[in-house]
């Protein structure tokens, strides 16, 4: 076995260079990578190492996070895995010991070490990489490498979705139709969300919402949103409005979107401040929730696709072999209209 | 318009008669009926109006609560309905006032009139009836009356799944597959949840389990069902364990099939007293929930169905014209096994 | 008996005038009213009843809903209640009907009347009044009438603190110390949350709070409220944060205050839009929750009154006789810093 | 440091020995014993190791975890503990990488270590102990170690009024007026439920549950307690229910004691089958919780305990130095109706 990695070595300068075997801790796995997605955040690296100045990312850096492979070997005290055996890794390691990792939430943990995340230097888009097998999770027969790589974006829509209380009977609206905009769909149909309207500036993003299930689209740049959304349900607004776009634009639409009493779910990171009307929160006593990564969804998302319950392969749009990383990331940065999700195949 | 109505005149006996017109309250509306489900506790009546000397229930009677049908006329201060529209009936009519109604739990108001459920002279079984346009619900055009008459049962299943806590990934084990848990199979699968597994004594049955999505099913009276669900969870148990049977035997299983921390779920009601053994519960920290009727669901399943989730249509077995009122009675009596629900066509 | 009532005739002039008794539905109990405090949107009215223009209140109008009396006279369909009988008043009556009030959240109920809210013209400030039986929650022994008045404003607190999730063990900051900070802090503490931080622009308001029980007060305009906090948190940051004082820039304070994985609540109106930057919640994944009114918490209030958990007659700070209403409004208008309840007893 | 331990050597025979200093690992501190309650399980192992010839305990073997102390040492890896802190222990270790431990639910961890419990060889009755730093609390100024110590069986009542979902202007029915009964009583209080009422068969037990604060104490041995708590409840039960007895007798009487959509909690292990009516469940919809030790509670109990809200120690009735553990444990056993908790002092 020999290691390969592809390395960050400028800004838009992506290498392959050989590397070191990883070395394996008695609980972790060692795992050739089949599949790697390429998110947003791997992107904004790719196109600017210090995000506007903001970080001192130290060159060369290795991205990627979005990951499943096949199991090569395991640790003296790895139970339940065994070399052969298809794994989705969580990308997100806690530090299980603090009140947020004790009570459950530990993607909220300040000691999480995560792929591609400084000061952890371990990332997916290697040949072989090591993660703990406790975050390593076995795929069945019937579900793929690609579809355990992508459950990490899954994993966002439906933290988002659960937090939201998504369920039978209700309307959703999605603002933006991007990668995770689509993943929200997947997961609020996946649990039994019975109506859901998407809305984007991009018609072709559109057009694959509509394909993924989505009841109503609306180009939010040609029609009255607003209007569109309580003309479809009856003037009352939407049990859950979802803003996954991260635009103040959007942002300060969300309560005029949303049913007395439903909940505001914010997923998109917001990098602006917002000019917010909170008093028409009030009038109707609606919530407004955050989602920061996902907790324990890993096993739930890998069952769901396993039971048919979530196509989320449909969401992959551009395929390149991992030689051809630095044009995958190219394709990622330069088509963001189109390349929903590029994808990293070994 | 004439009326005509359904009397159970003795035990085994129903009538055909010609009957008054209801008066309808101004915020009532009068409904001609186009469809009725003929539920267990019908068939109950039907066999021994007595109840085994347990009730005094005054003859003649009118049974059916499953229903829907159009609306004919609407009361004064009704809004929302109108002539023509087609409804489906929720049958509880609480007091709106008590502790449980002012909480959302109207399912508990001991004040609930029922239909055909003594004090409240009101039941399904007629070509015209009346009801409150608070608790009855439009039915979009993509919904049958049919379809409208099952949203009944359905909201046990529903109300059940939902107490649980029924979700995706999960794995729920269902015990009795007759129309009750046919529809908690209905209500789970609609809800996310991944593995079912249902049980009964008879073949047909668990054919009927399996072509509406069990995984896998199990005839206990063949099979060590404990032995099947530990296998099929890998040892675990399942998530959740629905006991639809009302059996003693059943319940005493129930322990054996849940994983630590799930959740047991008592459907059916269960009239002799269970030996219980309290301290698998308390090992395994396990609850145990129960269900009486179901809240806040019309609308939720009219949603569901109309949108595809719940084919609840699939569970209708047997189908009488009104004027054969008596052989649907006769048949859903002597037919228990095969006969999973018996429809009364108006 | 002679009924007499305190009119808003115009702009902070108020009138006592002979009044009609009023009539009283069967459902409906006779109420001779013993306490009736006066709230921040009485005084909103009395100072302008147009409000800045916004609304076109028809003069002249009858102020007050926070109010407890003797019932006099109980309708053909009243049970529980008798003559003699000393009762708290929930000034909202809903529907009972509609998709909120039938789930639990009357709160919400498009339809709901509510005292001294136009279109209903019923108002507290008489010597008699009608309610309905079922909001009309009967007093023991040992809670006065006085404290019934002021389960109105202690509901707010109840209701806030209830949707957060206050409980035992945690740390809340509450921003501002008028009377529904105050109540919030009753509410807090009797929910077994352990610290409480107050937070206020005037010293008289801090020591009223201290006296109440907070463990630590800051004035805000004099210190750095969030350096306060964190210092107090050990950089935490508080498990709860309660904005009451209805202010732009306490708003957006909140984000600094609050813990990992905390809750925000918005008690007070926020009448100007608030730039808010809702990245800093995304990284914590804290919710913003909103509060409006409160919903089945007259029964409880009055429970934990009664078992002395809430010394909530504390707050109260003005009484005048009913014949000096008008003077009991210029008192609230006028020494709004000190007069942090004003009462109106008969 | 010399250590010496208190060794059970065989049936009803406590002998203290000098002992090894145990090791630390890197995220362990070293710690002082201050004080250890004796539970009701240690007297169960002092009367008989073998638990009826059920289990094959390995003599001597050492008992207690119910302990607090004084830090020594801390490992390489510690931090926010230092020599001179003192400490509350939880004694169970969950394995933090189980989908029990990463959902929150850690007691449910298969694997815990748990003081006193087969294999893991660590118990509290020596004069220095080891133990994670993650399951050390420091105690504030104001909470000494003998409240530390009592956290322990104070978490098992706050776990199940927790469970239950105590709260303000609620009535609980606690049976059985033990340690555990107390605790819970304690729990509920700091909880804000407003009434309790509590049963035993003993009348010192009862006056104790009296000064703690319960509102109606019952000896059911002399009265009827099902008429008791109906008519202290105006007819309708109380919202919850705990059983702390581990009787078949009390549980039984459980679903005549509780209000239509209350809660049962079973809290005490009821090691004999229980013949049950669940249709008087279903009939209230009334829930049955069971409780396994306790998670996430030892924080809460210490800020709680700190800022006065529970009045642990008043538990604690019978005190001897650790050299007489002997007279201790003999105690324990031989006064169990007066001893309710027995504390060795170091």
């Amino acid at each position: 076995m020999k290691n390969q990695t592809a390395y960050l070595t400028g800004a838009q300068k992506i290498e392959l260079r050989d590397s070191e075997m990883p070395r394996m801790a008695p609980d972790e796995v060692l795992v050739e990578v089949k599949h790697v997605g390429i998110c947003g955040s791997d992107v904004m690296f790719y196109e600017d190492p210090s995000v506007g100045g903001r970080l001192d990312t130290p060159l060369p850096v290795v991205l990627g996070h979005e990951s499943a492979g096949v199991v090569v070997e395991v640790g003296a005290q790895v139970t339940g895995l065994a070399p052969g055996d298809r794994v989705a890794l969580e990308p997100g390691v806690p530090c299980g010991k603090c009140r947020w990792c004790l009570s459950g939430k530990y993607n909220l943990c300040p000691q999480v070490n995560f792929m591609a995340c400084a000061p952890w230097e371990r990332a997916a888009l290697s040949r072989y990489i090591t993660h703990p097998a406790a975050f390593s999770f076995k795929l069945p027969d019937n579900v793929s490498t690609l579809e355990g790589a992508l459950v990490e974006p899954l994993a966002v829509g439906l933290h988002a979705a659960s937090r939201a209380g998504a369920g039978l009977g209700q309307t959703a609206v999605i603002l933006g139709s991007g990668c995770i905009g689509l993943m929200t769909l997947l997961a609020c149909r996946s649990m039994g969300v019975s109506r859901v309207v998407m809305a984007d500036l991009f018609d072709n993003r559109l057009e694959t919402a509509a394909s993924l299930g989505a009841d109503l689209t609306v180009n939010s740049g040609k029609e009255d949103l607003t209007q569109r959304v309580l003309e479809f349900t009856g003037g009352l607004g939407a049990d859950l409005v979802f803003e996954t776009a991260g635009s103040p634009v959007t942002t300060a639409l969300t309560p005029g979107l949303v049913m007395r009493g439903g909940r505001i779910v914010l997923v998109g990171n917001i990098h602006e401040k917002v000019s917010f009307d909170f008093f028409a929160l009030n009038s109707k006593e609606v919530d407004v929730l955050s989602v920061f990564r996902y907790r324990n969804l890993y096993p739930v998302a890998i069952q769901a696709i396993a039971a048919g319950s979530i196509p989320v392969a449909k969401v992959a749009t551009n395929f390149f072999p991992f030689e051809e990383a630095a044009k995958a990331f190219d394709v990622a940065k330069n088509q963001k209209q189109t390349a929903l999700k590029v994808v990293v195949e070994f």
